[in-house]
């Protein structure tokens, strides 16, 4: 007859004594520092991308960051909802152009390794690799604000906007854009917006149905934790479960269409070398600029060492 | 050579005198009168479910009534539209507490018998067991506003409103209420409706496209008579081939994924053992639990004999 | 608090003894005696489809009479598995010319209720209206084994033959047997088989995985009774919910084709008038005949009084 | 080794030498001068239907021009986008009552040929035929509307109105209209218009989403050459790789759908004759009487020769 | 009241006078003598690819004109079955060495217009394009046989092979064979094939389910003509629906996924510089090089003009 | 104007030099070596499952183990392809019945962490997580097989056999066995086999097309190892993005139906109780029995410091 063997008790649930130990906070926390400020109380993680303590600054390293993060708080049992967002007054203040690797000499990282891969892993570490409920807070202007549009719930400031760049910078909106617009505001709207790149201000985006709530800037993260600390009031295994209902149709949608789509979208780059880095997506202040030259020169001797 | 038999003149349609005659509405009216309180002029059905004569109690056997009547009128070929709703001033007034069965002690017939096997054959019940024309009427308050979305029109009440209590009752929101939220406000909407408990107004109901008319109480059965008689004026088959088309959405979606999810939720609710008759579903006035006592008594005389 | 009340033990099951009580097999099984040869032993439903005795002549009534048997033995709790086959040494012996109605005189009937009503709601009702485990039993040749083939398991008798007579017939297969010969035998198969009309023998279904075992004819409701003793040893909520899992393929394939598909049939049909009882689906012998006209005169006394 | 031949410079795209020439605007133009007035520039198409130089008047040879004129304009590879709508005050002006050939003593033409074939191949050849974007341009008022909504823009008169009269006319709306409205407006907004032809104006399609913008009727086309002049701004192969990720959606609902369905409505049609001329369609002034009378006299002219 | 205008006879079908006329084989016939014999019988035409009056050399020019078949053959409404297949002894014999377009220099033409745009356009071709039945004559050995498991029925000669190059030559499978492979012999066998490069057989071919009769080459086009013939004998309206119904599950395939993995097959193609034209493609005999260098000089001095 | 940061040259690919590194062989192989020999030769990873240096037995931390390396294989970018199978004479020895947790004392931990959470990561971490081909070694018998079914190529050794043994211990195949037998057997197939638990020997699973090759068990590592060989011949993005469109079925499969159905078995596991350990599942030989208990010797040892 079996004999048993203790669970362990991590609080909020039990672990059988000898399975692999899934990484920690403590463990993750410090790789993921140039890129997050990460925060946990009762099991409510709260995850602030950002450039050098100020708003993010787009770049290749971020854009891996993105679903590395996804990765790494998902195996973590500890974590139980996730917050997810921007820092200071932008979303996203712009594109770095002081780290960036020549696309021309890197062809191949830049179309695979750089752009599908780390792409179509962001779009579905939201989707796929968290099991908890998430909370996209766009905290102000940028691009991308995609990524918040994959979380369960979305809350937006008042002076933020959601747009599509992808037409007016040359390119095909494969990334995934494309299912967020789809799915979050229907097919004629979303191929109107993605065609025209129509900038959705948040009453528009309110009202079209893209997002649950709209904040002043100083007001939205108070407003995520009060959702997330009542959505913790109710039981873990609801809690998870629930939320792999409602993303049902995302899995299928991403799953149909995100890889072969974007497949599409690098077809098309990798034949024209369109000009990425255009000044659509970049509105950098003076500040901005002078930030992201500091932290280059922080990233330069961090891995020179 | 062929010899032919003549058909059965049944006024709207023709029947070959063979086959094995379906059960009218007198013979299976009787057994769901103390469910449903039913009418028809001229095809058009009014199915109006109640308790005792007032507005509905829900209980396990007013869950099974409800596929149940699908099945019946279903069948029954003399039945051309449906108008569906509630009774006096709630869509539905509370739970019974007088007539449950002990869940603790039921375990197996609660979680499939009751929740899994009753609560699927009602979503399916609507889309699949009924040929014809649809009119969901909320003529009040009250929850499972969802049968009423499932309808091929809607109607509701201007004092009414749509929610998803699952969340707040602890537990998954899998027993198709999701299906009719998603398909009715889309993705982004009904996933925050669902995890908040929104409590959705008959004006926010219409502006997100949930609902087709608001009307006042005292008219909205008229309205929905005047409606099916509209309906009334055109060819039996293209009326009953139209709706099939116009449900195959919902078909689909029911296909794909009501039975799997309300799996997830039982699965929860399974090892959970939530407290299904908690407060958030319960409302009851004096004059209701009144009248919900005397209906206990006449039951249990009902079915001593 | 609630005072609960008792269930009514069902053998195999619990009751709320408020419940509308469902159609018991004494209640509906007279209904079928023209029809269906009923035989239930601890849960196991035998239904043989059957012509006066013999094996089964086609005809308007026996049409309805197939979906209607699903309607009635998925409502009944009592039955737990059905083996479903006919009777004799045929599946069907050939259509009947002794009790139809002209279609000529009849069209609006013949297209709507007896082609698209009743054909739809066969398919529909072997794969939705029945909870549990189905075995079909292709006792002999014959047409339109698809049914069978929509059971969950099937055997098929060394002498049997599945064929699809539409497109020499005149008409398109659109019927849901081009949905039963796709999933079974994969598209490339299926789409020859029904524009050539190929006869498929028991060998030749085997090799292709449409049947499951093939068996002399003498031997074969034996082992339907064998396998379904051997799947009614497990618990019931298990099998019952394990055949939905296993049905999910045909319920999506039937929800987003079956109707569509039927109507094009149906246009072609009511378009081109096709001499529907030809030849290709009669192979009476003069024994059948005899039977068919005995039957015949039987019928009409019946329902004359 | 391999000796390159040099591609032909065609402006904006090469091509290979010895292709097969597709056909040229000079060769096609000509056919369809009773139906449309076509003109380009730079690449962008477009292509107004008319009768005799006003609005048009719907008949069976102008419902098989509008797929015509589909395929046409897609193997041409000098059409870069293609602006699509209709002449004078209105998208379409009435039935034409003086050329049309017998439903009675036509009825497999009808069926088939006029009804189904051309009608499926509409849609069809909006969403499948044209790898470019398109903008739809609803002039004024009219039927028939739904070509517009599947058009990748839609920009709409703030006379004009929307409406679906398959319902009103006996008719079963399965010929890709209930498409259009379920992609543009939702399941539940869209059944209730198609079961009671609601007469959706500007305003409310705007707000459904159904349409992109709402415009003057004066100032429509020129909106629609500054979209389509912007949209050209950029590359070729990004374009037109964008349309079709757009139209993705499209793609799979017709390809699921479109056929069937419209099976369905044609079996209704074909059983139960109904007046498809009828009056709900019907709205001529005497103006536009004369003009169809003197249309009918010039076809009738040009044919006999 | 509507006067009436007589149909135009066509013999199998009737036509509104006032149509455009479609385009005759007359007319698109002699556009196609370098690349197809094109051979009609009563609606029976027989497409046989060629180079110089011999088995096929593959080009850019033939694959243009490979989906230009398609739409000229499916827009002429005398067209009612095509037998599609190769010349001589192979499929197709080699890919052209003596007309290429130098891919370095061309790079946007290779990628979008040669690759992406004609070989989408092949498989929709057979798909969409086509109302008919079509049959589809494996006549020997060769490459790119998927053109002919797209077609209804597949015939496959003897000493013929099925064999997806793909990886062999560093090229991602997405150019519909994928498609092709999946249905025609399951996800398993489809998966190992393409990576694995497996040559398949006819024997192994037909036990797999991919194609339908083996045959000796020199009796495989008498088979077609004879299966042709066979069908033709039905009703045209019959028929042509029938194989819709019958190619659904093809249309929905493409329509999810095939621009989109060819566009994955395009990243990666405009990436790497895949050697296309590499050896696991050429098989040439010397004969054909004589042929090839032939038609080169005969196509040269053809567009010198 | 951007000054550019040079790639980091790691062999087979270029790496940003700023991003966050993944975590290594050498960093995660130690954590996996209880349960995985990992080994890996230019970028080929086989990861063998074992207990003790031999053929596993199953328990509650391999459960957890096996969708543990999928996340660890899938985020290390030095891992080209992965050969995943069993040790020694066995896939799978047996259940282990010496480290087991009390299911009757951690419901919750059983029902969601242990069955659900794991048991539907270990299905996606084959097919979500890995960008890489691989290869799956039936390497003797034992249960579990599907996960070698997920893999992209499928070898068996001659002596294995595959089989779903839950309908036999009382539980419902929901955890993906139902997805892997459909799509690699054929749904009539599959659906026998799941409610008989049919034991598919070596030759029956190659001509359903369930595996691609049978092997002599020490052959088999050996094959596994020559396909790799030859799939990594070719470019890198070419191989990872080929077998992401391969797996475009599974994804949808997955996506549709995992957690949904796993739910519906876990219904019935939470309800009824089942003795999972049952003696179906046990095949232990004393020589293993002996191991086992050795192993959980070490493992109290371990995890006691």
């Amino acid at each position: 007859m079996a004999k048993h063997v203790k669970p362990i008790d991590r609080g909020g649930y039990k672990e059988h004594p000898y399975v692999i130990p899934h990484m920690t906070l403590d463990e993750y926390g410090p790789k993921f520092k140039d890129f997050f400020t990460l925060k946990r109380e009762k099991g409510i993680l709260e995850a602030k991308f950002h450039t050098n303590g100020d708003s993010l600054v787009w770049s290749a390293q971020v854009h891996r960051a993105l679903w590395q993060i996804c990765t790494y708080v998902g195996q973590d049992m500890d974590n139980e909802i996730m917050i997810f967002g921007g820092t200071g007054k932008n979303w996203i203040a712009g594109q770095d152009e002081t780290t960036t690797m020549s696309e021309e000499e890197n062809r191949d990282w830049m179309i695979y390794d750089h752009m599908f891969y780390d792409g179509t892993n962001i779009c579905e570490g939201f989707i796929f690799d968290l099991e908890i409920p998430t909370i996209g807070v766009i905290n102000g202007p940028g691009f991308h604000t995609e990524m918040a549009l994959f979380c369960d719930i979305t809350l937006m400031a008042d002076n933020a906007f959601i747009i599509d760049p992808h037409y007016e910078a040359g390119m095909v909106p494969g990334d995934g854009i494309q299912i967020a617009f789809r799915e979050c505001m229907g097919l004629k709207r979303a191929n109107y917006a993605m065609l025209m790149c129509e900038k959705i201000d948040a009453k528009k985006a309110l009202e079209f149905g893209m997002v649950n709530e709209i904040l002043p800037p100083d007001k939205i993260y108070d407003r995520a934790w009060e959702i997330a600390r009542k959505l913790m009031t109710k039981k873990r295994a609801m809690r998870r479960t629930t939320v792999q209902i409602l993303r049902a149709p995302w899995k299928e949608a991403l799953s149909k269409e995100l890889r072969f789509a974007f497949g599409m979208e690098m077809m098309v780059t990798a034949t024209d070398k369109p000009e990425h880095t255009n000044d659509a997506w970049n509105d950098l202040t003076d500040k901005q600029r002078k930030n992201m030259a500091k932290n280059a020169e922080k990233m330069e001797k961090k891995h020179r060492k």
